[in-house]
């Protein structure tokens, strides 16, 4: 179905403790997700969920997520500002 | 070593056929790079080059990358901005 951002961004409520709240990663090893490609996350989402890409801490993330889920929680991430300013996106390395 | 961005941009001119001189993937199915976490970007292509992540088209990208490549290709796109403007970001799903 089509994407739902507001319920995207309910469903991503367990994604910000690594993730961020607006997509922005809390540690350089896990990837900032805000303004990411929205069929990139769709496709990653479904690789964890089916095993088709194993991580420890995504598997269990996936598991249980439907695609509507997916689709929503995907669209929300894409749909967040990366960096506000200029400034902060040419801070050379995170 | 340290990352060198210049290097880095040359080194990823192999990169731009699919995720974009900019860092902004010209296909959903391709992540966007730009204003990534360069510490993500390091341990993907090195996942890709050690084989530990499976990619028909990655795995050959990052065959001959030496760790100094990796750390500047991955500073190169770090350091690009994402959104140059507000409305670029909110289109729902790219």
């Amino acid at each position: 179905g089509s994407a739902d951002i507001s319920r995207g961004q309910s469903k991503a409520a367990m994604c910000t403790a690594c993730h961020g709240a607006n997509g922005i990663s809390v540690l350089p090893d896990y990837p900032n997700l805000a303004g990411q490609k929205a069929g990139y996350l769709e496709q990653a989402l479904k690789a964890y969920r089916d095993g088709q890409r194993q991580h420890q801490i995504m598997a269990p993330m996936a598991q249980g997520l439907t695609d509507q889920e997916i689709t929503d929680v995907a669209a929300f991430y894409a749909s967040q500002q990366q960096a506000p300013t200029a400034a902060a996106a040419t801070v050379a390395s995170q």
